[in-house]
């Protein structure tokens, strides 16, 4: 964690795993490392077979050190298993894979905080060593752990989404501990920074890898007393979610997939919303400040575009003032 | 852990890691399984990224399992080495190498531990999964940490051993924690059996992988008030020790490097002594009952015979009624 105060314009991301990654491997390409901070997700973070696992930041330090899995969506690439092979043999749980070069990241990282260094401390270590320039930071040094209640009852939100592969009906995400815990330090300080230019939330599932945050009071807070316009990128494009469970979450939860919806979940958080060309139609009906461009990232260029597009749309909605930014 | 006593003669060895492992493989080649109960030092234990390492049970088990690795003499056959790959990207500690497979056995131990189950469990499950017949049983289940006195300071046993490949001169040895530590259940049992044959302390170096053992004090009384012969096999051979630091650290603590002062060391807890015939000349000298046999153990076949030749002498002892003995 760097305690200097930075220097210049100042942007911020929030994300979960893939998706979010993705937008943030864009900005991180568009912008100076000191001017980026990633503020990702640990409600799934979880503890297996002894290690503290946390796959969002994984997949994003990942995604921005060049290192994903980009055949698998998650890990690292070229990995092995030869662990796996071990911990089956032994009759330990094989649902939750953990590659033989992907273990040594929760290694590491479960020795750190065994040894009392906070979970930002080591986000910040894994980071210079895989040469990852932004700042990336979880939402929370405190523990958070996503539950969902589903049609097979209340489950630990590893065991619903990689051991049932989100298959229960869900009906309700708790985020225990979010209510007691408090935002990562770095977080607010780039949040109350003077040169903050912009908040972008990225197309990461809202229910799942963003409401986590949002259900920290101190989070809720600081979005709130935002000195910059806050964005948000659809995770919806024609009523789908382009990767993981969102369109299927809002189904059950009783939701239009319709990009109202999420415009309508981030209410009073957000100033303006990112939507894709293919739902242009839908844009008129957004009662606030929107961007209709190309969301889909298939291509670093695709995630490059995308992120100057945030960055620009940012910059018109604070240059018309507090009005349109709030 | 088996709560049923059981049927037939039985018999003990306590043992360290590689050394005693082989007589261990050999004393379970020929004796049936369920008579072989092998008390295996913790002393080595550490905690190491985040992983609770039990060195020597991990020796016994996986050479009794014919799972070990002989070129290297520790881990597992066959072994890879990603994890460490990635461990040394990522800048973590590489001088303790764990393999990708033997890193489920630690995985899979520490998570056990985390959830409240005794070490004893704990290796019970393992040898389970290995397939290992003899109950293989920690010497405690209660945390006991060897650290060495040396001219370089005082180092964990680990550092001293593999982080410095045992080249400081040792001043002493601790057994942190023995003091207040319990034998392990399943040891105590046996130990109390009815129809106990023999205890046969395997050739381990006696400074750093029996002496833990004889540093608990329900240990010592359990030896002393032993119902059948305590033997002791060599771990010196014609002045020096087969494998490990054993000449080293008697010379540096200044003891002769004479099997008399083996035999000194385990005064009044063993009844007869295992010398090697390259050392027949001293069997004269030794103040107790002694067997001089082939103590190197290069081949399948010499671990069976040095197993064979301790039961034996072991059965002789008894026959010679509680003076001989005792």
């Amino acid at each position: 964690m760097s305690g200097a105060a930075k220097a210049g314009e100042q942007w911020v991301a929030l994300c979960g795993g893939v998706g979010g990654a993705k937008l943030a491997l864009g900005l991180s390409r568009v912008l100076p490392a000191e001017r980026l901070t990633i503020i990702v997700n640990t409600g799934d973070d979880f503890r297996h077979l002894g290690m503290h696992v946390s796959p969002d930041i994984d997949t994003v330090l990942y995604t921005l050190a060049g290192l994903s899995n980009t055949e698998l969506g998650w890990g690292l690439a070229g990995e092995t298993w030869r662990f796996m092979e071990g911990v089956e043999r032994l009759g330990g749980p094989a649902w939750f894979r953990l590659g033989d070069q992907d273990l040594a990241t929760h290694a590491i990282r479960t020795a750190m905080l065994t040894e009392g260094r906070s979970l930002s401390e080591v986000t910040a270590y894994l980071a210079g060593r895989l040469g990852v320039g932004p700042t990336v930071v979880p939402m929370s040094d405190d523990a958070i752990a996503t539950e969902v209640d589903t049609d097979e009852g209340t489950l630990a939100f590893q065991t619903y989404f990689v051991g049932r592969r989100a298959a229960p009906v869900v009906k309700a995400i708790r985020f225990v501990g979010a209510s007691k815990a408090e935002p990562a330090r770095a977080a607010v300080e780039v949040l109350a920074a003077d040169d903050l230019a912009g908040i972008i939330i990225c197309p990461s599932n809202p229910w799942l890898s963003i409401d986590p945050l949002l259900a920290i009071p101190g989070w809720r807070a600081l979005l709130a007393e935002r000195r910059a316009p806050c964005i948000a990128v659809t995770p919806l494009v024609g009523g789908q979610a382009i990767k993981g469970p969102t369109a299927k979450i809002m189904a059950e939860l009783g939701l239009p997939l319709d990009v109202a919806a999420i415009v309508d979940h981030y209410a009073r958080l957000i100033d303006g919303f990112v939507l894709d060309a293919v739902d242009n139609d839908r844009a008129g009906a957004l009662k606030l400040p929107n961007l209709v461009t190309n969301t889909m990232m298939r291509t670093l260029e695709d995630r490059t575009a995308l992120a100057e597009a945030c960055l620009g749309f940012c910059r018109r909605l604070r240059e018309r003032g507090p009005e349109a930014a709030r």
